[in-house]
């Protein structure tokens, strides 16, 4: 445990990932395993209802593994040491012809397989109530800033848009990732099959329907492609999530304040203070799971048939990633829900830039009317005049260069949102 | 240029993404977007017309750029203000309601697709490569070795397949990933489309169809997910090929030398070494990649609509990410080429092995004709005995122990392969 | 907890930098500044009293403050609050003047030195054992390898010079990093101190005293450079006991086994194995805090006065790092304590090498007596005719070629180790 | 090249760490090693003189060297073949009873030591004119901002003290790690010396006096502390260089403009803007560095006596790291130099706030004279008056609550910034 786990953890992720859940998946696997096998006739029928029904009560202390697991250097070995043990007589046809890799990893799928759910109806959850945000700030104008300047005028709702779109490509990429990554493992100790041979196609492919997943023929022991693609896509979606957070820590600037979202946290000694604690955490999520893909991708070099060393960097590596993932898609989601604009203090910022902002809308404008040139002079000169302090806005000094037009009404943000509209409520 | 290019960098790569390239795109680009504009009557024809000539001549020298390039903190601001110059009169039409990362993320995705038809053609030849190979020696018998110590026999096919299975899904991931990259940038200063509303949509769907690129409606100006699922991509693919250089090197170590591929280097005072070069040089490169991607998802904590540090580091990580991804296929290529096997030093390892690692074949082997657990006991005892230096095999100890089987032919790695020679031919 | 904490966890570091450990860290602070408050007059001298006595006995649980500190966004910022309440009227003196960083940063350095003092323990110790063991196997003659091949003998003595060497430097960088880490924070809000001015500096000088600190004028609140610079150091050292690791994996290689350290873990079917699973997991280890320096680093781009998302990239990344390398010397003294070498697998090496790595102190031997060129043709054909496996060493080859020399006695391992005894002795 | 470099680069760097200034390091390590041995009489005088000579006059192309390093994998052993056949009959004496990377990793050194050089004087040179900085804005009083919300006020001069201090503590930090770092390497194939054995101790310590560079008993060439070292080291001072950028970049946003640094660059569309391009290049440079430190300690992992993979990764990322300083620092000074406080700016920040941010210093105030909590409780109220718009300022609202005291005047930040004087002038 660790204080900040409110912010930085998620108990229902954490426990998805955790010990006992891992320990459980590969129970079933086991289980499962021993049922297909008495089912084609290479382990007898009560041997296996024996493992089945041992692997459905067994609920190992985690704490009880650890010492085995540490000798062993992988959990499964020290779970099949428990389960044989309890199975009496049977256990000598538990994990018949399969190896501990196999357990641990497809135990592992099975719960990157619940937690994907998870993740998955977090993103679908977060992805709607921005759409429904962008729909709501559609119109609702407010200063692009480009490289920390102001830029022009877009909308909030352009602005969620562009934190929505990629959710919505994280949609797909999963989709499109899960036939890659929801395969069973099961080619024993060499990845060959050799021991159950010439029967070990016909198991795996059982075992894979039994469990709902695929049945690859040739061996990901030390293939670990599609794990870290999984590392890759974590680190996607909190990137994007981690944008939405610095979006929002920039936004609630005590000279911005345009937007509101969560609930601010207090100072210890600054009675004033309201932090955008959960903003900032979403861009600390972010830079730890975009480190930690670094160290992931690390562990693609995989020595020979199994490398016990890039093996448990993953086992290090990859859970935190998704609990860090379920957190961060947490904290957006009550970031999202509590969304609102502050109009008053868009106004103000819209004030406070005296229109200079809109210096190239003007320029394309008078652009319709004289030649280009001439138009880009004129409005240098205005935002020059601008600058000298001589007007106080960027119309005033338009209307006293190029009288005759309603230079108020055409520098107005509400007329200059371009497709920022529609973008919204695309 | 660095002296170790040989090995780490790619002429062909390189010149893709190199400065000439980059800035060939960019005013690719430009011309493009001019002729658009000219054809739905936005700007003149005659200055679209003298825009794509010159756009089309232009070559300027990469370091006449450098320093306006810094002063704007963007190359295609440096570019376009080369171009408009280049262009007299014309020039003011050139960029027409576009914005510099318009220009610059468009000119990037043209170089990006000559990139990956390249990394393409390279990926679908070693894969075909392997796969041939894969089937050469479908059948050769070879020790597997997990955790670093010999396991059981396998083949040299089926390692073979556990390299190639992976670079077929990477095949897949980037027919998946294209769409999501292959986009149009063009949204104006905020990403509105303002200055040419509401012609922007439509002028932006004509330039990617000229460009033959999607147009997403919402702008990807600050939402750089498909740039880091490249870099992703990128990283996973030479991860693959470090695993394969791993285990080349492992094999090709002095005392096991059971596969040669690639012309070792020499040692400059040991002349009877054959050091490997290229294998080395794919570890390298994978964790290269691995260190880049991470740095790459960094950059997706993209601030407010334009966020130059956050773009900056892109344009740092990925060219080189592009280059390394090509040098590892060339390598890799060189070396599947080449590669054979030694069959006198594979055999001299299973004789080394005195049977050892068919423990498990005698062991399930048995149980089919006592009870498991006897099975093993007389498989362990066999071991023992192997041990203490009593016998000179396994197939010796277990004659003594079990006699009436022939233990040498039961033991034979040939006949221990399992569906090894299938997962070869896959 | 993790079930494979046996081997990347370490239970004293874990609970030095634990929640409660870190609690009761910070709680030291407030009673600290409390006491020196009074002797200076700033507070009531039973408040002092209070707020010490209650600071002693406070054992908040972590979970309880859980929520507060996700709210706050800093763990100390909700335990001040708990102090504040347990001391009734007292409480409005507690925390005086000072803000939650101040305390969460000095309860973290007071964290540190703890934990730096045990890590400190470990890495005398190894380099101690790394000493004796270097002693023991001084004049032990191994082959070296260089790129994975035989390269000239040395003794495994060097080799442990070689691991031990950078240990030694590490104790060094120790030394040198602690002054700059072990400091107090007592800046108050701003890192003015200006609450308490003029006092402040005399209070932090105070304090500072009081816990055996130093007290920098100018605050470290957002210059973090002393806490990534101890994350170097960290990874410096897993580093070291990673490259240990994998040379430990490859001497325990079943082809070599030249060395024996640690109890090999066993497989779950393949009755013969011992897998190097200690020596993996430094590896493992190593590459998570090489990654994780990465990710800390970046936590240096420390917004303004204080940045939420930088500060909190170190609470996630830096315990784990220390638990880490806690690990990490554990498991090194074990593989140190029982290190031996196995000399009958040595000398099979240096037979079937047939003495080709002693070619070029031929070629250095022969050089001495003719000219160098002359020399190094000899002994090229030498290795041409061993290569052709028309003699069966190298020195059979050699006295065909250059007869009237001992070459088997002139080529013998142990008559060519150079310093490498000295260098074991260092 | 890459159009960037003008930023991202650093010519002066560039060169001391490019292929030539490579090149000619180590022949300066070959010609140093042949007189070293002919003075002591292992090789002819003659020979060392023509080697000393064709060393200091040969200047080989990089490119001509790229095939032969590609072929050899280390650059070492392709500049000794061209260097031998220029030596004539007298090559056979070169190189003698050196390994490649002996001459590669002390050519590295020659190479670190001058880049070392331009970085501290660099270095030094930012540290006084931050220093100088500081002493000139030590009075200026300007918001401090945390967690991006107000906080109090601070001095711009204690901001810079910030920035500086970490730069004093960097510049400790090198002349501790320069004797880890500065020394040479000369142990021959398999760090033995055996070729030259009993005299390899003594050429190594002449040759490091020639160099005046140390000369380790225990090789270096698989224990790499010192180059991750120098990598961390890169990375710390790189690492405060980006947290001046995020301040300045934070600092310059179009609604603060408190500072002015460095000429902004331009707008290829919007007229009015001035992007704070070198800050936000130091942020870049600095996540850059970050990154590549992780990847740095990757190649501690390094195999046995000599690990190609390992050696390229650091050839591959060490240089690129010091220019990306070089670069940072030269930008940094540019901005150090420029740095100049807009006062109206920060007057009209301070009005904005309307004396929120002197909350706390109100209540410390206030309880100098009644019990605390009866304080805090009136500066509560005076808030929340605040917040309703009752009243313009803090000072009003107080002046309401609590009459008779000069508020205007207690609260001015002038009279509020506690020690940032001292800290600015430290």
């Amino acid at each position: 445990m660790n204080l900040t786990d409110g912010l930085f953890s998620d108990s229902e992720l954490a426990d998805v990932m955790g010990p006992r859940a891992q320990l459980s998946a590969m129970l079933t696997v086991e289980a499962a395993l021993a049922r297909v096998q008495a089912r084609i006739g290479i382990i007898p029928d009560a041997a296996a209802t024996r493992i089945a029904d041992t692997a459905r009560s067994l609920a190992p202390e985690p704490f009880d593994l650890l010492a085995a697991t540490a000798k062993a250097g992988i959990a499964a070995q020290a779970l099949v040491g428990a389960l044989k043990k309890a199975c009496g007589d049977s256990g000598q046809w538990a994990h018949f012809g399969a190896t501990s890799q196999d357990i641990q990893d497809t135990g592992l799928v099975l719960q990157l397989r619940d937690a994907l759910l998870i993740l998955e109806a977090r993103l679908e959850r977060l992805q709607a109530t921005l759409g429904s945000k962008a729909r709501d700030f559609a119109e609702t104008a407010i200063p692009a800033r480009t490289r920390f300047q102001m830029a022009a005028p877009t909308t909030l709702g352009a602005k969620i848009a562009v934190w929505r779109a990629p959710l919505q490509r994280d949609q797909e990429r999963l989709q499109q990732l899960r036939p890659r990554l929801f395969n069973v493992s099961l080619y024993g100790a060499a990845g060959t099959g050799a021991a159950l041979n010439p029967d070990m196609a016909g198991i795996r492919a059982a075992l894979a329907a039994d469990l709902g997943l695929g049945a690859p023929v040739v061996p990901w022991h030390a293939a670990r492609d599609a794990i870290a693609e999984l590392g890759g896509w974590l680190s996607l979606l909190t990137g994007t999530l981690g944008k939405i957070g610095v979006d929002l820590i920039l936004l609630s600037q005590s000279e911005i304040s345009e937007v509101s979202a969560g609930s601010g946290g207090g100072s210890s000694t600054m009675p004033q203070k309201s932090n955008p604690v959960m903003a900032e955490a979403l861009v600390t999520l972010a830079r730890l799971n975009a480190g930690a893909v670094g160290t992931l991708h690390q562990a693609m070099v995989h020595a020979q048939e199994r490398d016990g060393s890039a093996l448990a960097l993953e086992w290090q590596v990859l859970p935190d990633m998704i609990i860090r993932t379920g957190a961060a898609l947490r904290l957006a989601q009550d970031l999202a829900d509590s969304l609102t604009a502050r109009t008053d203090r868009i106004g103000a910022s819209f004030t406070a830039d005296k229109g200079a902002m809109l210096a190239e809308a003007a320029g394309f404008y008078l652009s319709r009317q004289m030649p280009r040139e001439d138009a880009l002079a004129i409005v240098s000169k205005a935002l020059k005049m601008l600058n000298e302090g001589t007007y106080a806005t960027l119309a005033d000094a338009l209307t006293e260069l190029e009288p005759g037009h309603n230079w108020p009404q055409i520098l107005a943000p509400q007329n200059n949102l371009g497709d920022a509209p529609g973008q919204a409520k695309y």
